[in-house]
């Protein structure tokens, strides 16, 4: 084993990463991005420049994608000074749900002749959020039927998934919806472009396409979203489901060519990003949830036992690892806010200032926040500028900041809208507690993880020691370690992740006196949280809807 | 008449302002300002300039007063070009509750030897906001005796008031308070100082020293607060009462030379900055409401009956004009939450557009914010940076913004806080027509009434047509009409307010389009403003108080 590789390629939203690492120590022998020619499509077509997309599209081109394996895979390799031959198998993982509309051959519908000046022949990305009416639909009539598996997601269906974007096509482009065969996760589709092999992962196929307990949602369902709908799974989502570290097949010579790599290496069953994460944090275990912190957070934990949690994305039988149920919880806006926040909110004097001291502006904020003591701002915020995914479930959910006086600064609010998305932690650690499958270890990985003061506020607010995975391409690395399972070198992923996984455990402590005061303000934070959230006062959503209202109507 | 002038001095915070005004027609001939060369003292005495101050004091140095006599009188009466001896009379206005503490003859006690270092020697300035534990203990010791003029203040003293600044004198240097021989509004302080007599206006004495049914609170309360304090009124508040307009005495010689005005001419009784505005508005009859709108604003309404109205600063008899009861209300922050949002809450790119298209940043916004229709920002806000005299009395209450999104710009919030203020304004407005003191019109002055989009937005919140005070000068015009009355030339203020007052009725009309929309966002900042300012959940009084604990913790 000591001489034997595999190459994790995670595609992310603007490009793909390739990286080597050593079968027996996941070591990280070298890597390599390739970004995307046409990156994210939001504004028109390439081939139709002068035809703008309606609002909320977001597509991309899987000729991209291919260029990833073309590109980037070679160049890690000769990066990490390995012999190519050494390599025993390949794993990608996948921003997800990104859905393809193909042939049944897997030709996307966009490199069909005569389709490529349509936009529905094109992938739509994750962040495509045009189907909105679809997902409202879909959501309505599963509560109104009672549908079981309602309840597996947290009683949302989001605009992101796979039948609501499915049905967009159809509802928008009915030619094109007969025409397409089949209706395939990215993260499927480049496995079958390396293997040959058409498997739908059981990740994705969970959480993204509502199969539960072996069935998707039944055709009486899908004929009640509309007559034309009635065959959606039969007709477009065919296909074996797959177990994640799982051999799908073996390398194509076509993908041999593309990559570099011998022929005839295992492929592993594909992968969604913040799921293939958790392993590489060594995070297989019951209670061990991964928080990927970036833009937004997603929470990833495994479980012995099925529960309902309020509020969760999804609960996945081997969503995460094979033989346990996956857990997925999420916030809506964490990195982002803070984004909006330093663009938007901080004048010219502080940018001054942190140019001098040679800092960024997140980092200046971040310096002069540190130095306040727990309570010191006085405010209280709610960090639903992108709405509440768990535990309330409500995208019409929008931010509020109390306690401004006029001795407040930038930097004070900067910090109370951290702790707002640490209270949102909490929220969900509680939730998942109180619902029996209580969170053991927290594990931190993505961006947000290098700033000490967020990572110091989390620990305090939760009460809880924060690990942090060891790994800068956890992604990536957790697509290796799928890659040696299927390729055999591991009996399963447990084995690969204490072997090729990597994880600082408790590295930040929570201190009492800091956590005593968290208390205090968590509690003022649930309180707003409740009656904003949960009907006490709905002025959040009667404002949304006057907003939209007032935009329509135009005239100041 | 028509060769007959009076002078108003307007005593600022900063400056004091003279203005020469015609008699006849209330025409303004010419004006000086003279800034206090000690300004507003907030660091350390000029005497002693390594002694730092506590925090919240505001001292000022009474002979910057009598420079303005001597510097701007001269100047103003030399810039409209008037023969001096055509000069009838003067009258004058100043900031309250400022407070002058002196021996017996009216010499200041920083200018008696020996005093010069003792801080409590020097003019308490209206922003001297460090008696708050007083004027805490008078308000709660009043609810507790059940004293009936509690409640002519809308149920609290401010630490800004006589016996409150008069008390910390007391119990922080009683040698010094025993030395005091007289407490002194400044605004009567520089009256005695033009005429040689010492007359107390019913103005500031009504307000700010609780003078109700023509007697101060008992000794028996001052007992109570501090037996030391028992003989206050009679020790220290002594002097007659006059009224306003009426005639304090006749400019002596000293004073004449300061002045280069006649010996013997008129000099009326002193007045109060805001009140005195009223008449410069032409706004002297019941239901006519002045909102003199800047950092703060302040609401001052003549009424034919005397009812409690909730939140009031006050109700006095002959408050503003004698006659009648003068009704005062105040939002204590208004243009200085647009003024902190503009300093710490805009980005340099904003800046920078403004300065590229050749303005402020405040006309920018507005710019921008007047494009939107009503409600499209998505935004409530409450209007409580600086706490919220009325209606609500409570200067712990805080700021709140809600309904950010990451879409959320600059403008959108600064429009928001805008519409707070309105809200509040309106708020205001319905205390007192529910007390039975309706406001018929609504006249404003002050800076802010240069905002024509703030002045639409009033407008349209509050459905009334808006007035505007037609002089630049409204409170040293004010004071001229004061001195003209005094001087005999008309029979009262009423009259004198009809020939020399200015005021451009209803310029600025509510739309009903928008003002129905403003009826749902004032239905929904109603909400937010009984939610957490009654009590529904006190968390802005927790964060301020945890605000507190965490400032002495110190440590992060």
């Amino acid at each position: 084993m000591s001489d034997q590789y595999v190459i994790g390629v995670d595609f992310g939203t603007l490009s793909g990463r390739a990286l080597v690492v050593a079968v027996a120590d996941g070591r990280e022998l070298g890597s390599a991005v390739h970004p995307y020619r046409h990156g994210v499509i939001t504004e028109a077509l390439p081939t139709t420049p002068d035809r703008p997309l309606p609002p909320d599209w977001a597509l991309q081109v899987p000729s991209d994608y291919l260029d990833v394996l073309r590109r980037a895979v070679p160049d890690a390799v000769r990066a990490s000074g390995i012999d190519p031959a050494q390599v025993i198998g390949i794993a990608t993982d996948f921003t997800a749900c990104t859905m393809v509309p193909a042939l049944a051959d897997g030709t996307p519908l966009c490199d069909v002749p005569g389709l490529a000046d349509r936009p529905h022949a094109y992938v739509k990305l994750w962040k495509h959020h045009a189907a909105q009416d679809q997902a409202d639909r879909i959501t309505r009539l599963a509560r109104e039927r009672g549908e079981a598996w309602l309840a597996r997601y947290g009683g949302l269906i989001s605009s992101e998934w796979e039948f609501a974007k499915g049905l967009q096509v159809l509802e928008e482009d009915p030619e094109l919806y007969a025409t397409m065969e089949c209706w395939v996760e990215a993260a499927d589709w480049i496995v079958w472009q390396l293997s040959g092999v058409h498997v739908r992962n059981a990740c994705s196929a969970g959480y993204k396409g509502m199969l539960q307990d072996g069935a998707y949602p039944g055709e009486d369902f899908t004929a009640a979203l509309n007559p034309a709908f009635a065959d959606f799974v039969d007709a477009k989502l065919a296909g074996t489901i797959g177990q994640l570290g799982h051999r799908a097949g073996s390398l194509t010579p076509q993908a041999a060519e593309w990559t570099g790599l011998p022929a005839g290496i295992a492929v592993a069953v594909g992968n969604v990003d913040a799921h293939v994460t958790a392993p590489a944090a060594q995070a297989v275990d019951a209670g061990q949830m991964v928080a990927i912190m970036g833009t937004s957070t997603c929470h990833v934990m495994s479980g012995s036992v099925l529960r309902d949690v309020p509020g969760m994305c999804g609960v996945v039988d081997g969503g995460i690892v094979a033989g346990s149920w996956g857990y997925e919880a999420g916030q809506s806006g964490v990195g982002d806010i803070f984004g909006w926040f330093v663009e938007h909110g901080v004048p010219a004097g502080v940018r001054e200032t942190a140019r001098e001291r040679g800092l960024g502006v997140h980092e200046h904020l971040t310096e002069l926040a540190a130095r306040q003591s727990v309570g010191a701002h006085g405010l209280v915020a709610l960090d639903w500028h992108s709405g509440n995914r768990s535990v309330l479930v409500d995208h019409e959910l929008t931010g509020l900041v109390l306690g401004q006086t006029l001795a407040t600064r930038p930097e004070d609010v900067y910090r109370a809208l951290i702790e707002a998305t640490a209270f949102g932690t909490r929220t969900i650690l509680a939730a998942f507690e109180d619902a029996g499958v209580p969170v053991a270890e927290l594990v931190v990985a993505g961006g947000l993880s290098k700033n000490p003061l967020l990572m110091q506020i989390y620990s305090d607010v939760t009460r809880m020691p924060l690990s942090v995975i060891g790994s800068e391409q956890g992604p990536a690395l957790g697509a290796a370690l799928h890659a040696a399972v299927a390729a055999g070198a591991y009996a399963d992923i447990r084995a690969a992740a204490k072997a090729m996984g990597s994880v600082r455990r408790a590295v930040v402590q929570p201190d009492e006196r800091r956590s005593e005061v968290y208390d205090r303000l968590f509690a003022e934070y649930s309180a707003l949280h409740d009656h904003f959230g949960r009907g006490g006062n709905d002025v959040m959503h009667r404002l949304q809807a006057l907003r939209r209202e007032a935009l329509v109507e135009g005239a100041p």
